[in-house]
């Protein structure tokens, strides 16, 4: 049995299409609505055959939806929100897959009429590819979706989000918003800024030709090319939304590069050993929580 | 035509066992020899069928061996050297696989004996597992393998080495050692060193529980792990013995992400932008030379 009758999916890009596609495969809305300020966009997805309405105009497609998902980059949620507030129909919940959510909340809030439902949440799952044609329906199986649900919320609104996004594969989480800011500052935001910035310093180099970058890239290298491919816009626009977290966490990681810096300039060995042995457990652990290929290379030598 | 008729390995773990893997697959050479100075490992070789002799003394595998090549962590070649050096066959190749070349001549080159070529190689290709039962044959089948030669080496015997690499899979280049250093601290060092920092990060938030710390693993975070579950030993000695290019390295590093701190506090999209958007290039680059798997996510969700 469908968990809604109808969704309406602001923004169709790796997370939208891939939403899309989940939830007409096993059912999970009896109708699919897109939208897509983007003429180009909507008609890719149009010919992916990923819905079953299309239209620009995203205050069109929410009229009768039971649930309305921004699929967008966060800095343009308020924004959205407040074209679609006036059409969103009573008793509809409305909500996000934002990286960030007290920004999230501090934009959407203050346009969502009473009688809406707005419980905004955060499927921690992508790749490094955007677009329409990059969504699968298997994106969000055995991840977690982190819910932040604000007081404009029915709990009967909290559990259908929730079962929502148990049908499409993922397990469920309630936090406040600025825990989850903080937390995914270090497992997504941190890790993101460090891919990025990996590979522009490598990109600079003038003793080393990108060639050579680019030839050798299997010592180690290139694994931080993946996340450097990213969505740039999805990503200024994480930066721009949770700016204190991840200032806290780049500090925080300055200063045991610092550290870690110092121990090699003092040929401390015992330091260093310390350093890369600990952080194996962490690898295991993840692995055993069945978020990670045990393979080696990610099994991608296979 | 086996390329040598004996090899002696002196260390078996992830890159000696894959040598020995691939020299009887391929018939690169006639006869494999072991050595490790851990009965435990050498008897895990045997039981694993690696090789044709075994001895926990490598003075004994390298007499009638027509390449020895030690597979140690880079801070004990100078000593195996001296220890081997009046048993090596006049006429043989003595190499090595270490992830730093100015060291390892420095360290190995006052032992060679003269008659005795001396072709330091590095095979850059790898995974995070280690030991003997870690290895495959196919680990150098489209890597590259870098030869820095030494003055002690006859012409013929570079050749005979890069054949013999050849053989393994792996394509050639030959470049001087204080380049090949410059090289890798870009291309594996640096990464490795901001994998392990940024687990080690990771793992010191009070804020933020481990448990979370792996459940939102998925958000980019796990990506680091792999790299920063290698060897500590092998990383500690390159630490140690390719101190300046690394601390170079890490000082261009620190740098660019200082400036990245400062568009995210200052909160200047524009300059976040184009920093995230020169990066995906690299990526294709890598992807279109062969070094790197195309599918999202290295291809791990499939």
């Amino acid at each position: 049995m469908a968990v809604f009758n109808k969704i309406a999916l602001i923004g169709v890009g790796l997370i939208g299409s891939s939403i899309a596609r989940v939830a007409r495969e096993r059912a999970i809305a009896n109708t699919i609505a897109i939208s897509s300020r983007s003429q180009q966009t909507l008609d890719e997805a149009r010919t992916l055959d990923l819905g079953d309405e299309y239209n620009t105009d995203a205050a069109q497609i929410v009229k009768d939806a039971d649930l309305v998902i921004l699929c967008t980059p966060v800095g343009v949620v308020g924004n959205i929100t407040s074209i679609i507030a006036d059409h969103l129909k009573p008793g509809s919940i409305i909500s996000d897959v934002g990286s960030v959510k007290v920004s999230v909340i501090q934009q959407m809030l203050p346009h969502i009429p009473d009688g809406v439902n707005f419980v905004p949440a955060h499927p921690v799952a992508g790749t490094e590819k955007s677009g329409p044609k990059h969504g699968f329906a298997t994106l969000f199986d055995n991840r977690w979706c982190i819910l932040t649900p604000t007081p404009k919320a029915e709990e009967s609104a909290i559990e259908a989000l929730g079962d929502f996004w148990q049908a499409c594969g993922s397990s469920i989480e309630i936090m406040d918003a600025e825990h989850h800011d903080k937390v995914l500052a270090i497992t997504s935001h941190l890790p993101q800024l460090i891919a990025y910035n990996i590979v522009g310093t490598a990109d600079d180099l003038e003793a080393v030709t990108n060639s050579e970058v680019i030839k050798y890239s299997a010592g180690g290298f290139r694994d931080s090319t993946r996340l450097a491919a990213s969505d740039p816009t999805m990503w200024r626009d994480v930066c721009l939304h949770n700016k204190e977290a991840i200032l806290e966490m780049l500090a925080r990681f300055s200063e045991d590069l610092s550290a870690m810096q110092r121990a090699v300039r003092w040929a401390d060995g015992d330091t260093l050993f310390d350093m890369f042995t600990r952080t194996r457990k962490i690898r295991r652990d993840i692995i055993d929580a069945g978020q990670e290929i045990d393979a080696p290379n990610f099994g991608r030598d296979d």
